[in-house]
């Protein structure tokens, strides 16, 4: 693996041994030790648009193994005087060892990879992909269920626009015998590709308008944006997604939320045992750790 | 202690163990040797307002203690998509061993303390409470006068809006025999609970408008504000509180200011050796790494 | 050395002695070992004006020896509550161990160098100096002929207002026989003032506005800014300026630009052997670090 760019250049075994890196990462962390596993080693972040909590993520991740970050806000700099993202990755590469861009572009990540002559990570490339936010859905459910076959999960509220809803069950496809529940108003409704390539690879799947009485594994909420709406639509929808203690309360699903939440779910929920997504934000360390690790002793003889 | 949310919250005993551990930091720097005490750790700063001055001076402690630092502009993040405190303190306290919060809402950082799994310091609350700025106060004055008790301190300036000279005077009250002036322009006087609470516990203090012909140890000068005046009043004002080096020359007494000045003090009293508050600014990188060790060693065993 | 004002303050022997540390420095990069040269030393960048890229590089630097970065964004804190740069200066000079400091006026750094305790390194003072940037060419130049004697040099471009360009030539006439060529349009010629200072140490050089047919070592490309033109008097020069892939094969003559790069020269120009701006801004790295030890160690006897 010489890049992340995207969850369709990976396959399961590899997405288990980055699973299995995250693990030995969160034992590190855990030991509360200094690590020095990327000492001297730096990092740049490359944002053409603000993205603070996934910026941090690597930034935690990188500063945990005892490495350094530099940060580039595409907006305010060079860019501003006309440069090409080609150049900025080609003079920022000569600057660091590893780089982790965000750009609004599709194809983005990929073009940079290019050019590089360090590891990129696509940290979201417009509404394509965002691969560590999927390893890192996958980490949770796998320590928090202990397996990720087998398993039944619902996705509630903004299922169309939603990357991380997209990437997440193209992912999920890899593993064995996963079922799927697509809960949306009419107008966020799961896109056709999606389910004709569950139809395709022969995964079952249900959708619905409304919260679904099966047993699941996984309650998988994103957030309905205001801006999809009419004011009056927003307000009805927005009360019949919302997660309540009362709906929650005996169920045996975990439930995950990629965060920021705004109230898809009620706070009185958070202190329940299902409620996994503050775990699901910090999992994202170790499993930001293990990638960084991982592309920096693929690239670099003297790490390994 | 598990946060430092107010001055309220520490008794003198717990006062003058701060100052001691930051005497022991300052002789620490003074060995400019690279320290370790922090090493691997990782300090978040959350500023919901902008204070670069408080920002860089935590952020130079932890780093002169060889932690590490992430920085959160609540304004530019997920706050912008309508996250709460709540949630951003939960998710930044899965990422880092420590937080300093600035928040425009008076309780905010005693709110956050009850949802962080770690460490918070108040680095300013709205009007309310800044404790590490009176901290470094005190410890300015202990270590250029050898002594807190007995003092005699007069403010000068802004005393009606000045977070700075309240917390101050409190902090100051729990000392022995400590004599107050307070010196403002009419419509910038010291607040009547100020006042009165001086009264309660019998502490002498004097109000008046015009410069004192008092023996003092300390003038602590603050800075006015433009706002707070129609122009003629601001160039009256402006020019009967400067402090001026005729005025200084030949006097016993210390000048502190919490910093940035505008014009309140002329530039030439800055070489007279009763200029401190340079020396002032200084000392908070010890007094913050003094709050930080302490914080991160009674939260974690690993350090004791 | 205490302080990197100007280049007018440095002789060639000086300039030597920093091209050669950073050829050390280069060679302990190609390591790829963590460095500790400056562990425990805190740099701060201030920066009345934001230039990201030398922002970046300046990092990079102090943190591939081991040492940490403190950064002030001048126009978002003190300063604009009124704070001087003096006031600046001595407060964070008090914060750290170096300054690395870009301010719009002319004669910014050499004030701030008066009042602060610990050296300031200018990274530009309005259109007056950026040493750094010229050292870093005389280094690329020095790595990739392995001279800097007896070489004939062509500008092009805006050599009127380019900083870069004056800044370099008069550095290059502190070595031996070398002859200029200045190519630009009419409105961007070369100063008088240069030219006079050329023919007063007897230098040989050649202006024109066309591209020459000379035997030349270096090609210095600078970016052609649109609004020094009408619309249609850009298009013109633009086209007639740019340097294209057929121009350059065949030649001996290596390219510097000193980035960011619009259209002025051909992206196709990149895969030739000519092409030497991506190495010149990595130069920019081991040259920094040359200048940060050199200064921290003059300035401080525990690294000697």
């Amino acid at each position: 693996m010489k890049h992340l760019i995207s969850m369709r250049d990976i396959e399961r075994e590899e997405i288990e041994e980055i699973l299995e890196e995250a693990n030995r990462m969160e034992n590190l962390l855990n030991n509360k030790k200094p690590l020095k596993l990327l000492e001297g080693k730096i990092l740049a972040t490359i944002f053409y648009e603000p993205s603070t909590r996934t910026r941090l993520s690597f930034e935690t991740a990188m500063k945990r193994l005892g490495g350094e970050v530099i940060t580039m806000d595409a907006k305010a700099s060079s860019v501003a005087k006309g440069e090409s993202l080609i150049d900025t990755v080609r003079v920022i590469s000569g600057y660091s060892d590893i780089i982790v861009l965000r750009h609004p572009r599709e194809g983005a990540a990929r073009l940079a990879a290019k050019y590089s002559s360090v590891p990129i990570i696509n940290a979201g490339d417009g509404a394509n992909q965002h691969p560590t936010q999927t390893l890192l859905d996958l980490y949770t459910i796998k320590r928090e269920l202990g397996k990720i076959d087998n398993i039944r999960i619902a996705f509630i509220g903004d299922l169309k626009y939603g990357r991380t809803v997209h990437s997440l069950v193209y992912a999920l496809s890899l593993f064995n015998n996963i079922e799927f529940f697509f809960i949306s108003p009419e107008n966020l409704k799961i896109p056709e590709e999606i389910k004709e390539y569950l139809r395709r690879r022969g995964l079952r799947f249900k959708e619905t308008k409304e919260f679904i009485d099966e047993e699941i594994d996984v309650l998988y909420v994103t957030r309905l944006q205001k801006e999809r709406f009419t004011p009056e639509e927003y307000e009805k929808v927005k009360g019949s997604y919302k997660i309540t203690k009362e709906f929650v309360e005996g169920k045996n699903f975990i439930i995950m939320h990629p965060l920021p939440r705004v109230d898809e779910i009620d706070y009185e929920v958070d202190n329940l045992p299902n409620a996994k997504y503050f775990k699901q934000s910090y999992y994202g360390i170790p499993v930001r750790m293990a990638i960084l690790y991982k592309l920096l002793r693929d690239s670099d003889k003297a790490l390994q």
